[in-house]
């Protein structure tokens, strides 16, 4: 991992630019990091629109969980941004545009085609972020993952143990492989729904909430479309991870 | 309104039992509404299992809301508690107990004699106690109504225009009847949703939450049976009442 800039934002929060590998990316740090050695992390999920793009939303969503004392970083997802295109996903990505401009029903097959390159690529990539991040003496652990891809969420919560919780947000498409790989997943999940997201099938969301072995998992369910979520839910999904990731929940835990 | 006996609980809080025309109830003031005159409402609705045994719960919420600022009352539903019999509900309960143990299906009829009698009855009773709640100098308002049977909060939510946000508990048999009220709910509404709970058909309570008009409104689904709400779900909902009735919310609306 080389860090290629770096930038002081407001409250002391370090931004600072990466690349491991060909996968570029960004930690965001407290303050507080440079005094104490033990900074919880979550991992940003966003979608394939490109870190540049997805940029202003992410830094909100950094500075956020930096007051509360948790670094946060996200990767660069395979075929977007400054990374080479992937012929299969451009590919999909045509084929769902014109079925959606044609009105058409968009089958398992393109979902498949759509998502499932992502999982396989990303999930890895996330990994080997996650072994160089926690190599770094100011970020601790323990580890959680928000948002994003809802698959590329689900498939880390099964296959990376040290991911203790997941907010993840039910408002892409899903393969049906995904609901097979929900049911392994057991640790404590924070789901959110947009009751009138314009692009998702609430029943599908339903059903994937349902299929979820967690023991501890909650869905809240708010008004308006896919990038209408209200303020409240974005500070109760804050909540969840400072019951989850913070200090004093881990102490009274022991 | 008549008091009938009263005494002073945790961090002040001043409990009041009453009695309204032949309706007793349970009135509990924070110690700031000694020295303010403007303290909001939270009506605390319940099953109906009489006040007597729901006591202990009532009073936890009552302290945790006074606790925000806010006073909150209760009172016994018709037919409860030391409330004479109705035999029309004794009737209905007692069907109600047969199918049940017979494993056989409760049919719309049966739920309509559960319920409407009691929501036909106890919301003009609400409606009284809120008069005389409101001409109290130590309450002002605005008013909440919490949780209880949802078909009475659905009615009150639509008949009564003081109440400026309810929070409901999808836990209960619904009148088909109720969910066409439901499409005249129009104040900010959060529902709670045991996703397990033994006696509520989870899709009755999805497709209820999908009829109210609110435009705010907020549906948290949790794990666990009927008595199963974990504590964060009852911190989310009485943030949800600070956010709607707290005078800060109500000056920067202004």
């Amino acid at each position: 991992m080389h860090f290629t800039s770096e930038q002081r934002l407001d409250d002391g929060v370090l931004e600072r630019a990466f690349i491991l590998g060909d996968v570029p990316g960004i930690l965001w740090t407290p303050a507080s990091a440079a005094v104490s050695a033990s900074v919880p992390l979550i991992l940003l999920g966003h979608p394939p629109l490109g870190l540049a793009k997805m940029y202003p939303r992410l830094v909100g969503r950094a500075l956020s969980a930096a007051a509360e004392g948790f670094a946060t970083a996200t990767i660069e997802l395979p075929g977007s941004g400054d990374r080479p295109r992937v012929p299969a996903l451009e590919q999909a990505r045509a084929e769902l545009r014109r079925l959606m401009q044609a009105g058409e029903p968009v089958g398992d097959d393109i979902v498949d085609a759509l998502v499932m390159p992502l999982v396989d690529t990303a999930v890895p990539e996330w990994q080997a972020t996650l072994d160089a991040l926690l190599a770094l003496p100011e970020i601790d652990g323990p580890v959680g993952y928000s948002g994003g891809v809802i698959s590329i969420g689900i498939r880390l919560a099964v296959a990376e143990p040290r991911i203790v919780a997941a907010g993840l947000f039910a408002g892409s498409l899903v393969p049906r492989a995904m609901f097979e790989e929900a049911r392994q997943v057991t640790i404590p999940l924070h789901v959110l729904l947009q009751w009138d997201d314009e692009g998702n099938d609430r029943q599908a969301s339903l059903d994937l909430f349902d299929a979820f072995s967690s023991k501890e998992k909650t869905l809240h369910a708010n008004m308006g479309g896919h990038t209408g979520v209200p303020q409240s839910a974005g500070d109760d999904a804050a909540r969840f991870f400072t019951r989850h990731l913070s200090g004093e929940e881990r102490r009274s835990r022991r």
